[in-house]
């Protein structure tokens, strides 16, 4: 049986399915009979023995490879073993005869709420270390499996509805050899993270929690969207062979990371980085790259139970500012609302989340928060070469209000004696098309502008990137799309502004060349496409490029460009 | 205190509020102590009482003024007073110790449960009006007040979280006064209905509820977008005045309704009528159109629980066509989806519906469905002007799979001999900003393109037109949208298709000047704004007009647009 869904992530692997469901506890409401106390009380202790055993298991197997989640394992157990906590649960079974669960979720849900209303901050993350030994008392108690994908148990394909932020942030990324999710396009969060970290994905994949059993083999063919459950002798031999061909690509790709993006005729391009945290395995890339062209905030909010303050954020910033040196790096004020949430912040639920309060609207309703990054920005950008850019913006009025507020702060350090950059560059993210289609107008007031290709694809469109039912509409190359491009491009050659595409569309080996033919020559992708990329560009002269962009403007429908694309990427020997 | 909303039908009134709440009944589920049954069955023999008093209220009160619905009400009467279900909720009182209102719950659920299983179509409606008579005898056993919209106590301003499409359907046009929700933006379903019928409406209130009581007179300023609650009496005094202005204005444009739109130096436009439903009240406004620019087929889905066949189709349709004589009726093929939600068909839940499966994607995904509509539609072409459109059409592909759709079903009707307009033109609406990118190729494939303005702008903007957290992010004056109208309508006159607006600013006296100066002569508007846009088209130059379009197409912001528009409708005494 086949089952189908985005290739988000290239690669083809084999292996068993992994299937990840959150457990949720169905806490017993109603108490227990006198003369089930004794009986309830032993249950309650092997749960907790069971328990134990889960985290001695695990701080075991990260003592050597990560110890500080080892440290974090052990202050679990503690908590666990508290003969305080232990010794009140007993009481409100032997008590008031309440089921163990039901105790345990009362006691520990006390102990975590004092903890949350703490003014010292470390004793206020301990609650969520309270709840988090909880959720896995009260699976124990219910017998369930542990379930996480942060410590995985050997090489696994995990099959998921969908997974949160949280979940891929914990990701085991040792065992995890592919990614299934019934949610979820090419340009979700998880997606990202999976190309990101270069672990083959199939998202969307409609009936794959149905499907598949835990323990069962699966191809996981990521280059085409397939995901072939009980595979056949003659099929696991075709696949072996494809995977071992798509290897030989990357390898190839691989070799070209450290080499310049030059074309066959001449022209050095850019090839940027996107970043999307202040962390080393994220910067790794940015010896190979021409600065980062996008530098994703989110992370420092989307963490954790807590704003970000001036510092932190500084610090964050400082540290990717450092790590590329005198390249540019294009930092993005908050994008947060859409597909990304804020715990901390409470926001209100929307009918429509991708048409409602997201990125720029949001920070010019939050000012306080704005502020706090907008002063955080400037006083990093005195640390290496900054530019900033605002995402959705729809019209002037928000260019203008957003340039008020770094006019202001910038004043304020000055006034300080803070240093910053005074000649700081401040762009655009061009992802709303009511922007793009007075762009002429816009660039006057703005430095640069940079088009997030995922967003103003799905509002030209009209189609949800995360919506699988419209995944036929969601077309990355409709002719809409590459005449807007072709149209800013030219604006930008005209006013004598600087243009860059940051989405997913500026690291597809298919679009490059067309974007380049456009004139589009500043393109900024996650590390997993760097190497693809230049490879694209080595690979190509500029002239052929333009005369493919020309032709592709005339043509009607995606498919039609799609298959133009392929055919030049064959013709050069790209795909 | 001033509550402020979105002015979506103009008007200023003084009057009442009523809150409306629908009654959500809590059923008490444990049994009751024996000793209580008399007691319980006294209460449920008064609840039953009160319940049918309120009925012979009603009945009186329809008897004179609709009898269709007084005839229903006499019907429900009949319903609560049968004795054979009165037995047996009595008994399930005695025996089994129920409470009344579980026991109706169960005799009206079961036996609406059995008719509406039933092959007989006039059974299965009966179902509801069971649903009904249980909804209200609850209502009265929980001591409730009724609430309902279709017959209100007397002149009244209505204050609700939001207004579904029932509500508005039965909404009791004689008594309302204005209209309040806390949800719902400019082209919100309520908005559509209340400018429909005149009713004053400011929607997107937030905090009505809350701020609210039942009774309490308010100034509602639906030119502003104002709720004056406990107006002092200068506020009153000042604001009387203003409404018999107001009163006015709508006077002086009744006197236009029965004109021609020409312009002063002598140009007819066309003002066409947005049309809803084949009733008598949607179509009253005929004889003063140049034919229907939008017929919305969708009132045959959301009305009632099944979805309807191809007779019920073209006979509706043939209403309307009829209606029309040989003026063109524009019918659009069904518009499910985002807003409008379909019990029938159980759709999937959407993240961002408005983003999601809608409209012709709906009908390509439904094929069942989309044949029976077009063959009831090409049937009807026969019985006058009949063009046809489809809405959400995003790209060329969607275009050529619903020809072929038309082109199947026509041979199929020619095969069997049954008459159709072989001359039928087939439009699309361009709402879907990929569509309105590529329209120069668009417009070789299909015969003509009407605007919506309402969803193009919303896509273009990209905020939902619901949201009020967005409302100043859904710019109607948008500069983009603006400069797409305009290349919309040169290339319709480069390729000789006709190009009409049939969204909201189509009806719009401040937008039409513009619209026209651009070459968008043709202007489809509900039935409140025919003598308006009349009033307008009459009062300007058409060189005048296409001077204002030249000027506001050079404008960079929202702001100054509509600023430029007013000054303009003020030079002319328009507003």
């Amino acid at each position: 049986m086949k089952l189908v869904g985005n290739p988000v992530s290239r690669g083809i692997v084999i292996g068993r399915v992994m299937r990840y469901e959150p457990f949720c506890p169905q806490i017993r409401e109603s108490p227990i009979p006198a003369g089930d106390v004794p009986k309830a009380l032993a249950r309650y202790e092997e749960a907790r023995r069971r328990a134990q055993a889960e985290l001695d298991v695990l701080e075991a197997r990260l003592r050597n490879t990560d110890k500080d989640k080892a440290k974090i394992i052990a202050a679990h157990r503690d908590i666990l073993l508290d003969p305080a906590m232990d010794q009140e649960i007993r009481e409100l079974v032997s008590g008031l005869k309440l089921s163990p669960d039901a105790a345990a979720d009362r006691v520990y849900g006390a102990y975590a709420d004092i903890l949350a209303k703490s003014k010292n901050e470390l004793m206020r993350e301990r609650a969520s270390d309270l709840l988090d030994v909880r959720a896995r008392l009260l699976r124990c108690w219910a017998g369930a499996p542990e379930r996480t994908l942060s410590a995985l148990p050997g090489p696994v394909i995990v099959a998921a509805d969908d997974l949160y932020p949280s979940d891929t942030a914990a990701l085991d990324r040792t065992h995890v050899q592919g990614l299934i999710t019934q949610v979820g396009g090419a340009t979700s969060h998880t997606a990202i993270i999976a190309r990101s970290y270069g672990i083959p994905a199939v998202l969307g994949v409609a009936g794959a929690m149905e499907e598949l059993a835990d323990g069962q083999t699966v191809i996981l063919d990521a280059v085409e969207g397939v995901v072939v459950t009980e595979p056949s002798a003659e099929e696991m031999a075709a696949y072996r062979a494809g995977a071992v061909q798509s290897a030989a690509r990357l390898q190839a790709e691989k070799i070209c990371l450290d080499t310049e993006p030059v074309t066959l005729d001449g022209v050095r391009l850019e090839i940027r980085l996107n970043v999307a945290a202040a962390t080393g395995h994220e910067l790794s890339g940015a010896a190979y790259a021409d600065g980062c062209g996008l530098f994703r905030t989110e992370f420092l909010y989307l963490n954790g139970d807590h704003l970000p303050g001036e510092k932190e954020q500084f610090e964050a910033y400082r540290k990717v500012l450092e790590a590329f040196g005198t390249k540019p790096v294009v930092l993005r004020t908050m994008d947060i609302g859409g597909d990304k949430q804020l715990p901390a912040l409470d926001l209100p639920r929307e009918s429509n989340p991708f048409l409602g309060v997201r990125g720029l609207r949001l920070s010019l309703g939050r000012m306080d928060l704005f502020r706090t990054q907008v002063r955080a920005a400037l006083r990093a950008s005195a640390y290496g070469n900054l530019k900033i850019m605002m995402p959705m913006v729809g019209g002037l009025d928000e260019v203008r209000a957003a340039r008020t507020v770094f006019d202001e702060e910038g004043s304020a350090l000055d006034a300080a004696g803070i240093p910053w950059d005074h000649g700081l560059a401040l762009g655009i993210m061009v992802e709303v098309p009511s922007i793009a289609l007075i762009a002429d107008i816009a660039v006057r007031e703005v430095d640069f502008i940079s088009v997030g290709t995922n967003d103003l694809t799905q509002y030209l469109c009209a189609a949800d990137r995360m919506n699988s039912a419209v995944r036929q509409y969601y077309q990355e190359y409709h002719p809409a799309v590459f005449r807007l491009l072709a149209h800013l491009a030219e604006v930008c050659r005209r006013a004598g502004k600087d243009i860059s595409v940051c989405g997913e569309l500026g690291g597809d080996p298919l679009a490059i060349p067309a974007l380049a033919g456009m004139g589009i020559c500043r393109l900024s992708m996650g590390a997993a496409s760097l190497a693809g990329a230049k490879r694209v560009v080595r690979a190509m002269r500029l002239s052929e490029a333009r005369a493919l962009a020309a032709e592709v403007l005339q043509l009607g429908t995606h498919g039609e460009i799609r298959a133009r694309l392929q055919a030049f990427a064959q013709e050069k020997g790209i795909i």
